[in-house]
């Protein structure tokens, strides 16, 4: 379904060396005995989801859609990335949801953007999904504090049945919260790290609320749990990207630029970002993760791709099946030359001009890799989300990193705290 | 007006013989004699500007707001970013401008996009603007071509006097097209490159469409070009901080992570990739420029920029006043345990959240640098965009690059062109 290709000869890092290494991380990623194994419950999940779990969810976003217009998602990193990678991927371009929109809150702390929100929500029928697994993550929980207050001002006593509430099943501030509340609950699994947390209520909630199809999804991801879970070093696509990159890492291309033609993905690149920056970046080690939508960054980062530094990896996420398209016409002028291009549509535009960039950055000193997916639907984004989740898990092992957790996050955290004078800081 | 801060020592830095060297390459760029001399017109274009001009500019922009609902602005690379820029800079979260929008295309080559877009319009009253030099850039080209055939398709003769043309004074395809159809236009001049050229027409026009002060725009710039053309490297902030990025580069910090706490200035960040990107990644040298925004991507990349590889430079944009703000209130049950912050604003928070995230980053073996500036508004972006790009001049010409071409970005066009059997390839 994915398919991984590379400018390199594979079969040359696929070394017998490698492909033991591989198979030791591969036995215990699957056995849940490697480093972090606490945290790799979104390796069976897809398949662990019941009917009746997503009957649940999917009933409470038709709820939610009845009663309002506007859901506003509050959460940060790994509460909001999945939800709006798979949401902007799928909704249109303008006029978002033209009957129902799904916004976010709590993934900044910003006076003039609350205020706005709540300006710009004034007229329309609100509903809140607050997702934090401790409820006292400091960004959305101040945006909590502000949007309840506005709902409780707004609604009163019928608040309660507009706020919903993501969070850890059994201890936390929100948790306590929601039980004297009586807001309904959704759980964030213990063994489930944010950034790997799509499938959970976490992701699921926003996009079944935004109107996206949760069991195409879902079966997209079950297929790629099903499909990549065997060890094959040679075929296996999730195995291959993160081979690849890895090998990469170790000739010394230290900056990996995740490029795609197709602006909808973009937050699909930041999802990327956390997952791969967050899961590797540890121990002075890792590839610094970058994002590019092309051909828009050709005309600002092209130059620097081409001839800048040479540590520069490039992985293109290359959509194969457009949905909608244009054909250019033939002008009768030809005032802009353009019709030597009519007939191509610009999607075979885009695939063409993958290959040019792809060929002049190889002859520039930039290997590349290609991850193709067939097109952008909920299925195929449910398989490939999965599919990078489970790339990052043998990169990093490869790397002789534990994926699964961030220390690192703890340093400014308690800079900030001691500087605000926070209690027991 | 900006103020320049370092984490090391710039005295260490600012030795007698780099002190020379920089000297020597001001003189060459204000007596215009050094590589790249032909493209240094930006430099003293904002005293340059005559009344007449901004007149000729402003009234225009006044006609297209009286005649259109929404300004189509068709550019792509320097001819889009300085203006998107500014206009995300000013304009409010959500219900962008509510009577007046400025909407861009052809800034990549996307079927949806420019269908969705077509179709988001065609309530509305509509005006176009084309910005291309040469008029055959392909991207805006083929938007161009398509937007041209909907306004005469919607507007019949009338279209003609709602396409806005900014392109060279003398030559190319635009400008003939322009002058057949008598499509109002305005200059790209020849010795100011797309990414230096915001102070030209191709910024100015959509900013005024977009309904902001271009002379406190203007009189940002000037000031910033009068008070920072003194020779002054200890004081000079645009010196220092060109001096800094480059001396930190040949320590081995070869990714510069522009951080910023406003999230409306992503696209000033976005501009400033293209920026340095393009000035400097020539030759197999250049910092590579990042761009962040907190506490957002604290929870996505922070770890990695805690603890991940060692060759990262941090610099912030820092915004010393709030325009709009909100205060944390204290609450009566306190469940989400934030009652330690009430009182402060939003804007002290992330103020502090600066000093903290840069304190541990710094610890953490990331160098920093401070730019500050006062608030968002016309003038200090005016100011802050030009003190940009004096830097970058310094920091590639200290890098020993010329700042004003962008060879690289032939190849892949020549690679595109040719799988395309475009005429000539």
């Amino acid at each position: 379904m994915i398919n991984v290709t590379y400018s390199g000869n594979y079969q040359d890092i696929l070394t017998d060396d490698k492909k033991r290494t591989l198979k030791s991380i591969h036995e215990k990623l699957y056995a849940k005995t490697g480093e972090g194994n606490d945290y790799v419950g979104w390796l069976d999940w897809p398949s662990g989801l019941s009917e009746d779990f997503l009957n649940g969810i999917k009933d409470t976003a038709t709820q939610i859609r009845e009663k309002a217009d506007v859901l506003i998602v509050i959460g940060i990193g790994g509460s909001y990335l999945g939800a709006k990678a798979v949401i902007e991927a799928l909704q249109p371009h303008f006029e978002k949801n033209p009957n129902f929109e799904v916004l976010f809150a709590g993934h900044q702390v910003s006076g003039p953007y609350l205020k706005q929100l709540m300006s710009y929500v004034d007229d329309k029928e609100v509903a809140l999904n607050v997702i934090s697994k401790s409820g006292t993550t400091t960004e959305p929980a101040l945006a909590f504090r502000f949007l309840q207050q506005y709902m409780k001002d707004r609604y009163g006593k019928e608040a309660e049945s507009r706020i919903f509430v993501t969070t850890d099943a059994e201890k936390g501030a929100l948790l306590t919260l929601a039980e004297e509340k009586g807001y309904k609950r959704f759980v964030v699994p213990d063994d489930v790290g944010g950034r790997y947390s799509v499938f959970t209520a976490v992701g699921l909630l926003p996009i079944a609320a935004a109107g996206f199809e949760l069991n195409q999804l879902i079966q997209g991801a079950k297929d790629a749990e099903d499909e990549l879970k065997s060890f094959n070093p040679g075929d296996n696509p999730a195995i291959r990207y993160g081979t690849i990159r890895h090998h990469l890492y170790e000739q010394g291309y230290t900056n990996e630029v995740l490029a795609t033609f197709e602006p909808k993905l973009s937050f699909v690149q930041e999802w990327w970002k956390q997952l791969f920056g967050e899961s590797e970046g540890k121990e002075h080690k890792g590839i610094f993760p970058i994002s590019v939508v092309y051909t828009t960054d050709l005309h600002s980062l092209g130059q620097y791709i081409q001839d800048g530094k040479r540590n520069l990896l490039e992985s293109f996420l290359v959509v194969d099946e457009a949905d909608e398209d244009l054909e250019v016409f033939e002008a009768e002028n030809n005032a802009d030359q353009l019709n030597y291009l009519a007939g191509l549509s610009l999607h075979e535009f885009n695939l063409t001009a993958y290959k040019g960039v792809s060929e002049a950055h190889l002859s520039g000193g930039v290997p590349q890799i290609g991850v193709h997916v067939k097109k952008i639907d909920e299925y195929h984004l449910g398989y490939l989300l999965y599919f990078y989740m489970l790339s990052c898990a043998y990169s990093a092992y490869l790397l002789g990193i534990n994926p699964f957790n961030q220390p690192g996050v703890e340093d400014y955290k308690t800079a900030i705290f001691k500087l605000l004078n926070k209690p027991g800081y």
